[in-house]
C-alpha cells in the first residue's frame, strides 16, 4: 500500500510519526507542507490545517489519516510489527501517559515558548525572538530533563524495558529543540546517553539531514557524538 | 475487576471516561479532586497532577492508567464491547482526528477561555472574569459550532453512522460550557439535536448531576428538553 505522508520537517507532531514509520521500516513519499501559509489545499486534507497528515493507498481504498494520534494509532494495528506501543496493559497506560506528558505539558511548559520565538517567528516574519518567553521555556525545559533524567534512572527506555512511542514523542519534541541549539545536554549525562541511543538508529536519520532554509541547526546537530 | 476514577467533575478529560465507562457499563468508585490545590496525594499516583486517573484492579495486578488517552485506550482494549471507536480503519481514523481535534484545537481556541475565566478564577479565587479573554472564547466557540453542524449535515453522529469516542469528546467539552451557559443552542439547532440524543443517554445522567459549591449551573444545564 502506497503511503505519502504530507508534514513539516521541524513539527514535532510529524517527527513522531516519521520516527514511527522508519522504525516499522514502512517506505513512504513525502509531501513537506508550509502550515504557516495556511495552503488550500492541504486544509482539504486536513480541515485542522496541522501536520501530520498520511495517506494510505489511492482510489476506493484511500484512507486519509490525519493527526498523529490517528496515524500513530493506525499504524500499531495496520503494521504491528514490531510494536512501538508495549505489549502489556501497564507499559501501554504508561506509553500513553507520557505521550500525552510530551505532546501536552512539554510543549505548554517548554517546547511551545522555544520555538514561537526561535522558530515560528522567522517563518512568519514576526521579527527577534522576545527573551523573556525564551527564558520561561528555557526554565520549563529544564523541569522536563530533570524528570526524563529520574525516569531514565530506573528504566533502560522512557515508558520500561523497551523502546515505544514514549521515546519518539520526548525525542521528537527534544530534537527540534536541539536543530535550534537549546537543550543543555551537558548539564542531563543520562538524558544524553539515552538520547545518542535514539540518534544513532537509522529510523533517526533523515531528521538529523533535515535543513530549513533560513534556519540553521546547531553545529552538533547531527552529530552522533555531541 | 474494582474500578476508582479519580477526576473533577467539571473537567472535560474526566467527562470523557465517565461517559464511555457509562456506555460500557462498568460500575466504579469515584473520587473527587480538586487538582487546582496540588493535592499531593494525587501527584503520587499522576505525575502531571491532572485529572483523570482510573486505578483497576489491587495488589500485585493493580494498574494505575492516568491521563484520558490512557485510560480510553484501555478501556476499548480491556472491554472492547461496546466499541467507542468504530470497527474499520476509516472510522476509527475519523474519531482519533476528531478528539483530537476538540482536545487541543476547541480548548486552546474556545474552551481554554471560557473555562478559564469562568470555572477557574473562581476555583483559585482570581477575581471576576476578563471579558475581553470571554469574547474571544464565545467567538472561537462560535466557529466550532458552525463546523460541528457541518459535520453533522452528513452524519449522524460526529465521526459517521456510529456513536464514538468523538461524540463524548465534543460532548464533554461542550457540556462544562453549557453548565456555565455560555453555548448559544438557539443559533444551531442541527448541533442542539445531536446534543439533546446525547444528554439523553444514561451515561449522560451522572454529569447533569454535577454540581460544584460556589459555581451555580445555567437553568436549563439538565433539563433534556432544553
Amino acid at each position: 500500500m502506497d503511503l505519502t505522508l504530507h508534514h513539516f520537517p521541524l513539527d514535532p507532531a510529524s517527527r513522531q510519526v516519521r520516527l514511527a514509520l522508519g522504525e516499522k521500516r514502512l517506505p513512504f513519499t513525502e509531501v513537506q507542507v508550509r502550515y504557516w501559509e495556511r495552503p488550500r489545499e492541504f486544509a482539504k486534507l486536513n480541515p485542522s490545517g496541522m501536520t501530520p497528515v498520511l495517506v494510505a493507498g489511492d482510489g476506493d481504498d484511500r484512507l486519509v489519516l490525519c493527526e498523529a494520534r490517528a496515524i500513530l494509532g493506525w499504524l500499531e494495528e495496520a503494521h504491528a510489527e514490531p510494536a512501538l506501543l508495549g505489549r502489556e496493559a501497564a507499559e501501554r497506560a504508561e506509553a500513553r501517559r507520557l505521550i500525552q506528558w510530551f505532546d501536552r505539558k512539554f510543549e505548554y511548559e517548554a517546547g511551545g515558548f522555544i520555538l514561537h520565538e526561535k522558530m515560528e517567528k522567522r517563518l512568519l516574519g514576526l521579527g527577534a525572538p522576545e527573551l523573556a518567553n525564551l527564558r520561561q521555556g528555557r526554565e520549563g525545559l529544564k523541569n522536563h530533563l530533570f524528570y526524563i533524567d529520574g525516569l531514565l534512572q530506573a528504566r533502560e527506555w522512557l515508558a520500561g524495558r523497551r523502546l515505544s512511542l514514549a521515546d519518539f514523542a520526548a525525542a521528537a519534541h527534544l530534537s527540534v529543540i536541539d536543530y535550534f541549539g537549546d537543550v543543555p545536554w551537558a548539564d542531563f549525562p543520562g538524558v544524553k546517553t539515552w538520547y545518542m541511543k535514539l540518534k544513532s538508529r537509522p529510523a533517526f536519520r533523515p531528521l538529523l539531514n533535515d535543513r530549513w532554509p533560513g534556519l540553521n541547526p546547531a553545529r552538533h546537530y547531527d552529530d552522533l557524538d555531541f
